[in-house]
């Protein structure tokens, strides 16, 4: 079964510097049932299973390809044990010492040899506040070839349920293929807009298309029109230095009470909140190191095109690139300028169907392909100065076995010369962020964690009655 | 600094699949005065260091090389952070859990981007037996260009001292470069043989000898001479298939006194009973799987040709090729065969200067430069069925801040086409076995443990008075 170009565009891309698989980590509560050894024994229940689900049961069967073409079979000899890893905490296991057992088991490659896919269970994570009851923490990899954030959010939806009293509940990888008990809501820089039914890309009815849109982009960038703005017309900057294979991940939430407090004062949406809080990061990071860009820093928006009907697997995805206003001081104009740009490319999108929509975003990411097997990935100017990704998730509490599922952090993925990812996910009552980044490249990166507080704040204080 | 390609070849020929990276497994007690917190005090203590020596200092200047040439810099950036890992077990906390961790860290490669090593601290092992006090691990990774294994056990032995009362012990990456407190004793199998002062390698004065051993090995083998062997003579076995990246650790320790009875009783050396209980693993592992070959098993034995006087850095290798004796059903007359063929390999190197030999083993083991490079490796006959190699280690005990080192077990790398690796490490009244594997091409290679023991106590009984 050979991968569409748009899946195995992730497998001929991926080196050692710039693995391409995503990564999610969830925080869960014991259920208040359990026994000591309860994580321990639902590792030994999962790890009987023997029948595996696609995609979790296929391989490559050219693990390095062929002239770019990569193929799926199903692998007859799967050996969970190494796909389900149990482990642990080292003291004092606060979310510290979680974050730096996942940036360590993000950094590294899937083997082609197999699925390419790893679950690990994670024990010795303390309570939040003293007093409460110890935790555990999961974190789920999978190659980007074999899902989209949106398609893993379906899978991760089937894995847990919204019943706290449902026990001896399956893995995704039993279950993968199965349909979805809930669907996952349409993400929302579409939500407003017509979508079609999945149907293969016609390259050649939608060039005329994508070239006018090019075309028209570039006519309005040259008029100056507000938030309008090119691909690859981003300013260099420390986010886009040459990148190496350590990764560090950051992550935390903040409520949608705070954020939508912020969001109905002004007048934009919450997506816009989260937006104006990860440009107010970047800022004040770059600034701390001194090397704030004049122009501003632009943002590359994967939305997904993945309908009701699609499958979780393979990639459905477009992209928005917007100017996230970081040049300029003032938050509230610069959540404007964040607002009007991403309207700009919304809507641009929303005039292109569906197959159109994706030959766009094959037409601008083109040189993330090209690149690195020429060589010359980060070498000319980005795409953009940074990925911001967001996946929506389920708006209520979410179990496994009777474990109440606390939060889930998208950990993603880099390209060369593009250091930081930004990933959302909608959870309960937060609005979760994870930041992957290039740990040499970005040393220090989890200070960005505090600057999306502050810039949070700094709205709130602008827009407080 | 340019790498010699004796150093540099590890870095040529090493993929996702063939880490060239060796590694060492250490089990401690706690001093018996240590605090709860001992071992998180220790790790923050160690983390203050910001003097680096050489080779713990140097990154690569090319990190994937030019022509095959690398050299080293030092690195003005150093994150102490990144290389010193504190790390924990999950319960039960047994060494199979430890074993199933340090097989993972094995597994991954080293960033070339950063100096070439690796340490982990691991707390969250149980002690051996009820009623004892718990344990700690290290496990120590690095780059086989940086040392061979004689020259890692020179930086284990600073590292670690004799003196059970010394406290604020130095790590091996802030003294590396310092004279030696003891020296280490040369490998056994070249205990008797005339040592050179190191010198660089001369490949035409060396060229006539090299092919003079080759040829004269060659007649001795039409000739039929007992335990005589050629390289690349190895027969077709399961040891020998295409490898992946994942690794399987396995480590068991085996008293002196129980192998210098079998050793005294059949006139044999401890190492030859090393290498009998070896063979009769790997023998006992293919029958298990209906896959012994009707020829002997060959192994290649890497010898040290490091003097007192060298560092402890790079290479300094030459290498036996011996017959194993597997076809053979007799415990004592296989046994008889391995020594035999031991001794002709060791006459042969004692024949040659110091730069023949590692000449002789460039010339021998070139084939594994050149497969890579040329995406044939592993798919000609192999140099020998499995490396097994012998470093020897103190003889007494050894303290890092007052915790008692238990024991060493080293880690080492596989080449494609050979998926196992033996090597063994003497510390304090032990034998230690590390046995490195293919996790895929081996499954279930850990069962060779029991068979060491096997081979061994066969020996004890047919040897008992």
């Amino acid at each position: 079964m050979v991968l569409p170009i748009t899946d195995g565009a992730w497998l001929m891309i991926e080196s050692g510097e710039a693995p391409q698989h995503v990564g999610g980590l969830m925080v869960f509560d014991y259920p208040p049932d359990a026994s000591p050894t309860w994580l321990h024994d639902t590792w030994q229940r999962l790890r009987t299973a023997t029948d595996f689900a696609p995609p979790f049961s296929y391989r490559l069967r050219r693990p390095y390809g062929l002239a770019g073409l990569f193929d799926w079979e199903p692998d007859p000899d799967i050996d969970l044990d190494y796909h389900l890893r149990f482990s642990a905490l080292p003291r004092p296991g606060r979310v510290r010492e979680l974050l730096v057992l996942v940036s360590r088991l993000h950094s590294t490659l899937l083997d082609r040899h197999r699925p390419l896919w790893e679950v690990h269970l994670i024990e010795g994570l303390q309570p939040e506040h003293e007093g409460e009851p110890p935790r555990f923490a999961m974190y789920a990899k999978f190659h980007h070839s074999m899902f989209d954030g949106v398609g893993a959010m379906r899978v991760m939806r089937r894995m847990f349920s919204a019943d706290p009293d449902l026990r001896g509940m399956a893995a995704p990888w039993e279950i993968a293929s199965t349909a979805a008990t809930t669907p996952s809501p349409v993400p929302e820089p579409l939500r407003s807009s017509p979508l079609e039914k999945p149907g293969l890309l016609d390259p050649v009815r939608s060039l005329g298309t994508i070239a006018g849109t090019l075309r028209d982009q570039a006519r309005a960038t040259r008029q100056g029109v507000e938030g309008e703005v090119m691909p690859f017309s981003a300013p260099r900057s420390l986010l886009n230095g040459r990148i190496t294979g350590s990764r560090r991940f950051a992550a935390d939430g903040f409520s949608f009470e705070r954020m939508s407090g912020v969001a109905k004062a002004l007048g934009v949406s919450i997506n816009d909140v989260a937006l104006a809080m990860s440009s107010h990061a970047m800022r004040t990071y770059l600034l701390d190191h001194m090397a704030l860009p004049d122009k501003p820093l632009t943002g590359m928006i994967p939305v997904s095109v993945r309908t009701e009907d699609d499958g979780p697997q393979g990639n459905a995805l477009s992209f928005l690139v917007v100017d996230l206003g970081t040049d300029i001081d003032d938050p509230i104009d610069r959540l404007e300028r964040i607002r009007t740009s991403m309207q700009r490319g919304k809507d641009r999108l929303a005039s292109m169907s569906r197959s159109e929509r994706v030959g766009y975003a094959v037409a601008i990411t083109s040189p993330y392909v090209i690149g690195p097997l020429l060589g010359i990935a980060g070498r000319g100017r980005p795409l953009a100065n940074v990925v911001i990704s967001n996946v929506p998730g389920p708006r209520e509490p979410r179990y496994f076995d009777g474990a109440r599922l606390q939060g889930m952090y998208p950990a993603s993925l880099l390209q060369q010369g593009q250091a930081l990812n930004i990933t959302l996910t909608s959870y309960d009552t937060e609005m979760q962020f994870g930041l992957t980044a290039c740990r040499k490249t970005l040393p220090q990166m989890q200070r960005m964690l505090d600057h999306l507080d502050s810039g949070l704040q700094e709205l709130e204080k602008l827009t407080a009655a």
